[in-house]
C-alpha cells in the first residue's frame, strides 16, 4: 500500500503537491451531493481529474437525478441543490439558499464522515498508476474556485460560525408577534432591533403610503444625478437639528456612513492615526482598515488606555477617536464625555456612532450624547431653553446614526459641521455613487424621528420593560451581563449550546432570541442577545422570562451563581459590576416614582399611551414645502 | 516691509511653517462667511491664532449676527450657514446643504478674491512682531481639521468637480415629470436610471403598500438577527432565476454588493488578480483596492490587451476579470461572449456588473448577457424551451445587478454558483453587518423584475425612443457618442460649458439633464447624458431636441461636424464609428419592420399598451407562500 501511495504521488501531480494532512481534511469533510447524502470535497476534486472523472461519471449517473444548472467556471458539473427534509426546522431555516443544509442534516454528516467509496478509490489508485494525468486536461493547472469556496465554508462550519438564517416575518399590526416561513404559525420577536416599534407606526406609514403614491418607488438615481429631491433635503435638515449640528448626509444605511466617513478621511488627511474602541462595530473597523490609516486599538472603555495611546502621538498628527454610544453585544455605554476631554486635550477629533441609540436615549431621541445633558436638552422645549453651547453632544465632531433600528426605516447618516459633512459629500464614493433612498424611506424616517422627537413614550416604556425582564430573570438566577442600557444579554458561554438554547426558545417556547456566535462576540462569551420594546407588555414578558428559565433548565446551562463560583465572567457574578452598571435612564427620568412599584408605573404609562392624542403631524402641507416636516413650524423641541 | 515679514517669520510659528505660495492660495481661496460675504482661509487660521484672534473677535463681532452653532474640535468658533439669495437657481440646487452656495455666489466670490482687511493685516503684523504666539495656545499645535476640510473643498471647486445638487421630484402620476423645490414648476426628467418608470408603475406600488401595512416600514435587523424573512428568500429566489443561476444575494445596493464581493474574493483567494476595465464603475475600483489583491486594468473592451494581461500570469493563480455589460457614461457594451473565451482559455471566473442593463436587455430583461442568446431564452417561454446550458449568461460566473434603476426601487444583488453565493453570504462584512432592506422594498423589487420578465414592451419602448431621439439629434449636428446601447451622450468636452448648458435647459426649457463632469468622465469628454424612458412620447421628445439645440446655438458648443473637423473625438465625428455600433436590440426583437417609420412604429406599440391587459401577479396569495411571486407558479419564463 504504502509503496503504491509512493507510485501514486509520483505520477499524479495533484497528489504530488498534496500534503497527508490535506488529504485527510479533504476526504473527512463533507457536503450536500447531488444525492441528497453527502460528497468529500476530495470527490469533488476527483471529478476533475481526467483519470477519474470517467470512473465518477458512472457513480455520478447512478447517484443523481437531471441535472439543472451548469457552472462554466472550469468546466466542472456543479452540485444540484441540496433538498432539506421537510420538517419544522426547515420551514424556518436558511443557510446557503438553495443549497442550504439544516444544521440537524449537517451535524448529521459530521458525524457519520464518510469516506471515498472503494469503487472510486481503486480506481484512482491503478488508473492513476498507470497513465498519469492527460496532458490536456487544462483544469487541473488552474485555481480551483469551487475547492476554495468549499474550503472558506467547511471552515465556517468547523469553527460553528457558519450562520442558518431564521425566517422571521415580523408582522405590523401584531407586534412584537411574527409569522415564519409559515404563515399560521407565530412567534414572538425577542431580539428586533426596531427597538420602539416605529415599523409599524401608524405615521410612519401614512407619510410612507403618500409617498409612495405622489413620489413613486425608488429614487432613479444617485444624489447628483436626479436621486436628489425634498425628501432628501427635509430629512438631513431634521437629522443636523436632532443632533445640534450645522449639516447631516444621508446614507444607504449607517455600515457605508462609518465605512465611507472612516475610509474618507483616514486616507485624505496626512499621517492621519485612528484611535478605535477594542468593541467598535464591524463598519468602522472595515472603514479604518479601508483608510490605509495607521490603527491603534484602545482597550474597551478604557480612558487611561485611550490617553496613553493618544499622549504616545505627535502633537500635530491628525487624530480621530472613534467610539460607540451603545456597544449593542454587551449593552456598555461609553464614557462619552470624558472621551471629549481627551479629545480636546491631544487635539483628536471624536467620530461617535450613536447607531443604537438614536431614538432610544435623550429627551428627544438624539442619543446618549444628548441624554447626558438631558435637563438642558429637555429645557428647550420650554418658554427659557437653556444654552446648549458646550454640552457633551455639541462636542461632539461626527455623530452617526441609523434609521433603520429604533427609527424603524433602513438608511444611515452622518451629522457634524458644515464642511466636515460637506467634504465626505464631495469626496466618499460610498455616497457619490450610488442610488438614493427611496423618497417613501426618507420620508418615513423624518416622519419617525419627528415622533420620537416629540414623544418620549416609547422609549421611557421600552426602559420600563428593560428593567423589568432584567429584574425577573436576575431573580431567577439567569446570568444577565449587567449593563447601563435597553440590551439584554444572557451569557450562555458556548457556540452550541447558545444556537441550541435559541433553537429551543423557538421551537418549544414560539420566542426568537437569535444566538450570538464568534465573530461578533468572542469565543466563550456567546449569548442571547434579548431587546424588549414597548410592545413587550407583561404577558409576553412573562412567556419569555418562564420560557428561558425552562430552557436554562433543560440544557443545563450555567446560572449567575455558577459563573460567580468560578470567580464572575464579563460582569456576570462580579462584585460590584451591578452597582457600577446603573441605568442611564434614571428613576426621575422615567417618571418612576421610587414608591411605585414599576409594574404599576409600566401599567400607569401604556394607559396614558392609549388615551393621548398622537402628536399631529403636518400631513396636509402641500408637497414642495417641507411636506413630511414639522420640525421648525411647531413648538417641537428638537435642539437647534 | 520685507523686513517686517522677515521678522513675523522668525516670530510665528504659522509663518515660519508656511510657504510664500501657500499664504497666496490661502488669502485668495474664498469661502462663504457668518455675514454672508466671504472670508479667505488665511481669515479662517488667523481665527485660531492667540494673537490674531482678539482683533478677529472685534471685527467678527461687527459682521455676524449671533451664532447658533459651535464647534469643539479645537475651539474654532465655526461659520454660520451662508444664506443663499433667494432667486429661480437657489430653489433648485444644493451644494454643501445648510452652508450650500450657488454656483453665482461662488462664482462671484472667485471673481471678487478678497484679501485679508488691513485691520487684521495690520493687527497682525505688529502684534505678532512684538509679542509672539502665546506659549499655552493649544490649537496651533494640533492638526487643523476645519483647514483640511476646506482645502479639500476648494480644491473641488478648483478643478470645477464640486457637486450642486438639482431637487427634483418625480412625480409618479405624472411620468417622467417632476416639480422642483417649488411643488408648481414642473420640469421633465431626461437623465434618471428608472430607465422603464418602474417606480411608479402600479404593481410594484400595489405590492409595496400591501407588504408596507403587512409587514410594517423597516425589516428590523441583520438578516442573521431578525432580518430574514419570506420577501429576501422571494426576491433572491426569482434572482437566481432571472439569472439562470443557482443563488442570488441581495444588498442594500449594488455598490455595496460590487465592493463587497470583490473585496472579499480578492483578499481571501491567495495571490489573487483582478483584471478590471478601465472604464469600469467605481464600486468596483473601490471593492477591488480595498481587496488589497493585485490589480490589472486592461484598456476598455480591448480583448488584445486583456489576453495579454491574462496570458502574463502564471496558470495557477486565481483571476477575476471584472467589467460590466452596458457602460453607463459612454454607453459601450462590453464583448462578453469573448471575455468568457479568455477566462476560460486562462482559467480565470468572470464578474459581469450588468447594472444598466438588467430590465433592459433580454426577452426578459436578464440582461445584455442574456440577450445575446435572444432566441433560446425567448423560447423559454413556449412549448419547446431550448437548452441554455453554454450560453453567454450560463457561462458567467457572477452577475451583479441593481434594483434600482430599471427596476425602479433600491439595492443591489450578485447571482452565482450556489458556493460562490454562500461563501459571500458569510464571509462579506458588508452583507452580515447591516439592516437589510425593508420587505416592502424587497416586494416591490420583485414585482418589478416578474413584470418585465414577463413583458418586454417598456424595454421595446425605451429602445425605439431612443433611436428616435438619437436620430433626431444627429440630424441637427448634435454631437452624440455612438453606442449600442439605450445611453445618449452629448459630447461637449468642457466643465463649465457642460454645466452651463445643463443650467440653461433646466432653466430655460425645463428640462432636466445633469452635466457630467470629472471625475465621473475624464477632462475634456464632459458631456450630457439622457437616458430616455418609455414615458418619453413624441412631444416630449420633440421639446428635447428643439431645445438642446437651442442651447447648442446659444452656447456656442461644438456640433458633431466641428469634432470631425477636428479629426473626430471618442467616436463622435469618427469614421466608422456609426456603423460599428449598431444597436443591440435588432429590428426584428423590437418588432420594427424595415417598411414601416420609427413613429408609426412607437405609436403601434403605445396604443398596444394602452389596451392590453397588465399581467396578472398572484397579489391574492395568502402571506407566507411566496406572495409577491409568481415565478414557478405561472408560464413566466424566466429561465431555469
Amino acid at each position: 500500500m504504502e509503496a503504491m501511495l509512493q507510485q501514486s504521488r509520483a505520477m499524479c501531480p495533484f497528489l504530488k503537491r498534496t500534503s497527508p494532512t490535506t488529504l485527510r481534511t479533504l476526504s473527512t469533510a463533507t457536503r450536500p451531493s447531488t444525492s441528497g447524502g453527502t460528497m468529500s470535497n476530495l470527490q469533488v476534486l476527483a471529478r476533475r481529474c481526467p483519470v477519474m472523472s470517467k470512473a465518477l461519471a458512472v457513480q455520478s449517473a447512478r447517484m443523481s437525478g437531471t441535472k439543472r444548472f451548469t457552472s462554466c467556471a472550469a468546466g466542472v458539473p456543479s452540485i444540484k441543490p441540496y433538498k432539506a427534509p421537510t420538517g419544522h426546522r426547515a420551514l424556518h431555516t436558511t443557510g446557503g439558499h438553495p443549497a442550504s443544509v439544516t444544521p440537524e442534516s449537517y451535524e448529521k454528516n459530521e458525524q457519520v464522515r464518510p469516506t471515498i467509496p472503494r469503487s472510486i478509490r481503486s480506481a484512482h489508485a491503478t488508473d492513476a498508476a498507470v497513465r498519469g494525468p492527460r496532458p490536456e486536461a487544462p483544469s487541473s493547472k488552474h485555481f480551483d474556485y469551487n475547492g476554495f469556496y468549499n474550503t472558506e465554508l467547511e471552515k465556517k462550519h468547523k469553527d460553528k460560525s457558519y450562520r442558518y438564517f431564521n425566517n422571521i416575518n415580523r408582522l405590523a399590526k401584531e407586534f412584537p408577534r411574527a409569522h415564519t416561513a409559515s404563515a399560521e404559525e407565530r412567534v414572538t420577536v425577542w431580539c428586533s432591533n426596531d427597538y420602539l416599534g416605529m415599523g409599524r407606526n401608524p405615521h410612519v406609514l401614512e407619510s410612507m403610503h403618500r409617498t409612495l403614491d405622489t413620489y413613486g418607488a425608488g429614487a432613479g438615481g444617485t444624489r447628483n444625478i436626479s436621486g436628489h429631491n425634498q425628501h432628501a433635503v427635509a430629512l438631513e435638515d431634521t437629522l443636523a437639528k436632532l443632533h445640534g449640528k450645522e449639516s447631516a448626509l444621508v446614507f444607504s444605511s449607517c455600515f457605508v456612513a462609518n465605512d465611507a466617513t472612516l475610509a474618507t478621511l483616514g486616507s485624505k488627511m496626512p499621517d492621519c492615526v485612528i484611535l478605535s474602541d477594542s468593541l467598535n462595530h464591524a463598519s468602522m473597523i472595515q472603514g479604518i482598515r479601508h483608510s490605509g490609516a495607521k490603527k491603534m486599538v484602545f482597550k474597551h472603555n478604557d480612558l487611561q488606555d485611550l490617553e496613553a495611546k493618544l499622549a504616545a502621538l505627535p502633537a500635530h498628527v491628525p487624530k480621530i477617536i472613534a467610539f460607540e454610544s451603545v456597544y449593542s453585544m454587551c449593552g456598555s455605554i461609553a464614557p462619552i464625555e470624558k472621551i471629549c476631554d481627551l479629545a480636546d486635550k491631544y487635539g483628536a477629533i471624536t467620530f461617535l456612532d450613536e447607531v443604537h441609540a438614536v431614538g432610544m436615549y435623550g429627551p428627544h431621541g438624539a442619543g446618549v450624547a444628548e441624554h447626558l445633558d438631558y435637563d438642558t436638552y429637555a429645557s428647550q422645549d420650554t418658554a427659557s431653553p437653556q444654552s446648549t453651547e458646550g454640552t457633551v453632544m455639541d462636542r461632539i465632531d461626527i455623530i452617526t446614526g441609523t434609521l433603520g433600528k429604533a427609527y424603524g426605516c433602513v438608511g444611515g447618516y452622518i451629522a457634524g459641521s458644515s464642511t466636515l459633512v460637506d467634504t465626505i459629500r464631495s469626496l466618499a464614493p460610498g455616497f457619490i455613487f450610488t442610488t438614493s433612498l427611496p423618497p417613501a424611506t426618507m420620508a418615513g424616517a423624518d416622519t419617525a424621528i419627528q415622533y420620537q422627537a416629540q414623544q418620549p413614550r416609547d422609549r421611557v416604556l421600552q426602559q420600563l420593560h428593560t428593567r423589568a425582564v432584567k429584574s425577573s430573570l436576575k431573580e431567577l438566577d439567569i446570568p444577565v451581563i449587567p449593563n447601563p442600557s435597553h440590551i439584554i444579554p444572557l451569557l450562555v458561554g458556548d457556540a452550541e449550546l447558545a444556537k441550541r438554547a435559541s433553537d429551543k426558545l423557538l421551537e418549544e417556547h414560539g420566542i426568537y432570541v437569535q444566538a450570538i456566535n464568534y465573530p461578533t462576540v468572542p469565543r466563550g462569551e456567546e449569548r442571547l442577545r434579548i431587546t424588549p420594546t414597548p410592545g413587550h407588555v407583561k404577558p409576553l414578558r412573562d412567556h419569555l422570562v418562564q420560557a428561558v428559565q425552562s430552557v436554562w433548565n433543560d440544557l443545563g446551562i450555567k446560572r449567575a451563581s455558577d459563573w460567580k463560583a468560578l470567580g464572575g465572567f464579563v460582569g456576570v457574578g462580579v462584585e460590584g459590576a451591578e452597582e457600577a452598571n446603573q441605568p442611564i435612564w434614571e428613576n426621575s427620568q422615567l417618571n418612576l416614582p421610587t414608591a411605585e412599584s414599576l409594574e404599576a408605573s409600566i401599567a400607569r404609562e401604556l394607559s396614558a399611551e392609549a388615551t393621548q392624542t398622537a402628536p399631529q403631524l403636518k400631513t396636509g402641507t402641500p408637497v414642495g414645502t417641507r411636506a413630511h416636516s414639522a420640525i421648525g413650524a411647531a413648538p417641537v423641541g428638537v435642539a437647534v
